[in-house]
């Protein structure tokens, strides 16, 4: 028997034969959103546990004998960090699916990593509750994935990021132990922060298994404000006058003009061509979101070519389910993108804007950005032809470029899809020598030989 | 010279001979709360570095000789962790008082450690902003010492705790380098969370000097609604229906009966007497926070002996002056007391408290309990007189007994205070032993030699 024919054997003896992906059941298991820009992992194995226990079991087998492991969430990431390399086996935690409880009148739930953002948000949502986190993809993005990116969304701007919702987690540490760090609690300071440590970690220091989240009453109203401008800085002006208006955005989006030019086939309303569009929306009680939409109307006006009001719900709802759906569009202009998740300060971002497009200019790629502009993090995105490995060099190149800007302004390589492999290496040019030797020690404490997701979120 | 006098006027070359403190000026800068439950400090030298770079030197100084450290705030712990206990260097943040910068448009500010949270929360209100942590003991307490326990308050329930505002610190780190981690980001997830691990590290893994901040524009209102319940139990059952009501009240606390009692005196309002306290505020636009406040009034009502509804602002003024005074008032009943934090399930909350009550009557100590009702965080309290040192040992046995009733109810030991000198040793009760290890393997990662507030925090 070969030695991959010998692991699966091992392998279905923990999770069932009918649970172990090989040769052509494996290709599901091998890419993420970097696909489209070159990227194709390898392996010879994925195994989908059914429970905490058959991931820590597989854990510890591969562990023991020294074999590394690349755990999967439902594959969306931007940045490779479940494209295995070659060698590992993949863990799928898709089998996870369960709602382990949920707890409506005490706005909580322990909920298994395998399920998707969206049933995450429809579990809540039939308790009368919300899960405010709306990273993309959100039909095939799952809990344990947007835990291990720390995931954010449009509305991380008012209410954070994923870890701001997350109060415990249930994870597989090395050597394949299953340990519970928080629980059904909303405050908890007695030991170091181990459960911030595991968010965002990128399967790099353990498995989320399951987490217990913490929900809120959904706010009675949400009212956008779209407002179109002639560039980037005059954009810039609305989105610093958003801020002044005394108004709590709950998101502050905004998109150039090449993103619109892109998606605007689908645009649920009128854009003018060329313009540069700000998404600043109010929400809370029906009377507050609408003073609040009203204020930040005022507020974007001065600076704007034109302002759209959508006032209905479902005029609402098609205006996020065009903006969740921007990042297809515009991979679908020229069939591939490399699109970041460079961070700013504030007071920065029109300059991050225009260098994503001098950088563009320079090395001969198409670029254009979008993101959530309140938070500062840009999508910087250069559209590709996949076939021509030409310009995905080039574009490669420019990503260098990209990542030296956002340091340059003050800022982060990463604010959402993580370091991954797409991004290791660079962390070293962000952070003073010291704290990435802080940052390798504590890969060094979590997993001593090195086998969680290796080459992953490496400095 | 003796050792002691030679360390002066070594560590007196780096922060000037008038910022070494000895003898009798060194009496402030040996206890913290905990000097009413009887725990006493000792060293013989505390220095007060002008800026972060002459904490870097201080540091530097002692991680090549091998001196322990205390990093000092305000003293207002609760939890002895700023108490020295013979041979360390006292290292006070008190001069490091600068905002070094202020971006109200931009709600955001880099502010030193050595600011008391007052100066804080000062700060953001003169820019039209608000910074929402607000632990008690603010004229004292400073932003280094909220940083290094996470610190909470009234307010977290709603806002979150001082980590949620916080998106970077500089700090020094072993053995002796000044490291910034985040800054003015929102977002950034390019490393692993070494900002969340120096959040709340109690000082066990560095000296955090400045930290970025953000703020938000204040609720244009807040409006408390008062109500007194028969027993914790119908207490309970009114704050399970305020979280039904669909209002995220701003704050949602309690004070039981012997605890109103002990702060009856100087409530502003008609207290009747033997009931337990709920305070459930809503807040927001006016209008908003008037129908929150309404449908809070309508969600207690029922369980509720009366109600009581503050409505001019100088009214709500005083009733969170009151509230803030509470654990002065029940410390002045005998003169000394042992306050815990202990955090629950919210649906143990009820448990949780007649369970503090059942262990002092056990052990013949008088206790009260209030706190975060909402966040499930109790502080449980042993009335105590200090100088009666039977009562005293009667009083740290019922914390041990308190510590077990948290695992038990399925909480933690700590949800505000951290665990200092008086919690040390009782993580591992809570934690599983491999996330123990963890624990150990992030100080030892930061700290080899073990010099950062030896003997707090530990497991």
């Amino acid at each position: 028997m070969s030695a991959p024919a010998a692991a699966a054997a091992d392998l279905a003896s923990i999770v069932g034969e009918r649970n172990v992906r090989t040769g052509a059941a494996l290709r599901p298991y091998l890419s993420d959103a970097t696909e489209a820009r070159g990227l194709a992992g390898s392996a010879e194995l994925a195994v989908l546990p059914g429970s905490a226990e058959e991931v820590a079991a597989v854990v510890a087998w591969c562990y023991e004998r020294g074999v590394p492991i690349v755990p999967r969430g439902g594959g969306t990431g931007f940045a490779g960090g479940c494209v295995p390399l070659g060698g590992e086996v993949v863990v799928s935690l898709e089998r996870l699916r369960r709602a382990r409880s949920l707890d409506p009148t005490l706005w909580r739930g322990e909920l298994e990593a395998g399920l998707t953002t969206r049933e995450v948000q429809r579990l809540a949502r039939e308790s009368g509750l919300w899960f405010p986190p709306d990273p993309g993809a959100a039909e095939q993005s799952q809990l344990g994935g947007n835990i291990a990116t720390n995931a954010g969304g449009p509305h991380a701007f008012k209410y954070g990021v994923t870890r701001a919702w997350v109060t415990g987690v249930e994870a597989v540490v090395a050597p394949g132990e299953l340990i519970r760090v928080g629980g059904p609690l909303r405050k908890d300071v007695a030991g170091y922060d181990l459960l911030g440590l595991l968010v965002g970690s990128e399967g790099t220091l353990g498995i989320v298994t399951s987490a217990w989240l913490r929900f809120i009453p959904p706010p009675e109203a949400a009212l956008p404000v779209v407002s179109f401008h002639a560039d980037p800085r005059s954009g810039c002006e609305a989105i610093e006058a958003a801020l002044a208006s005394g108004v709590v955005p709950a998101a502050l989006e905004y998109l150039d003009a090449g993103t619109l030019s892109a998606a605007a086939g689908s645009f649920p309303g009128e854009a003018p061509s060329g313009a540069f569009m700000v998404i600043a929306e109010a929400d809370g009680a029906a009377d507050e979101a609408r003073a609040g939409r009203d204020a930040l109307v005022g507020a974007v006006r001065d600076s704007a070519l034109s302002v759209h009001a959508p006032d209905s719900p479902a005029e609402v709802a098609a205006l996020w389910a065009w903006r969740e759906g921007v990042s297809i569009a515009v991979t679908a202009k020229r069939g591939g993108k490399l699109s970041e998740d460079i961070v700013v300060p504030l007071d920065r971002l029109a300059d991050a804007i225009e260098g994503t497009a001098a950088i563009g200019a320079r090395v001969g790629v198409e670029t254009c950005s979008w993101g959530h502009a309140g938070d500062g993090n840009l999508h910087s995105t250069l559209m590709v032809d996949p076939a021509d490995p030409a310009e995905l060099r080039r574009a490669e190149a420019a990503c260098d470029e990209l990542f030296a800007l956002a340091i340059e302004l003050g800022g982060s390589i990463s604010g959402e899809h993580g370091l991954g492999l797409v991004k290791s290496g660079h962390l070293r040019k962000q952070w003073p020598p010291r704290a990435v030797e802080l940052h390798e020690a504590v890969k060094e404490a979590f997993d001593p030989r090195g086998l969680f997701n290796p080459r992953k979120k490496r400095p």
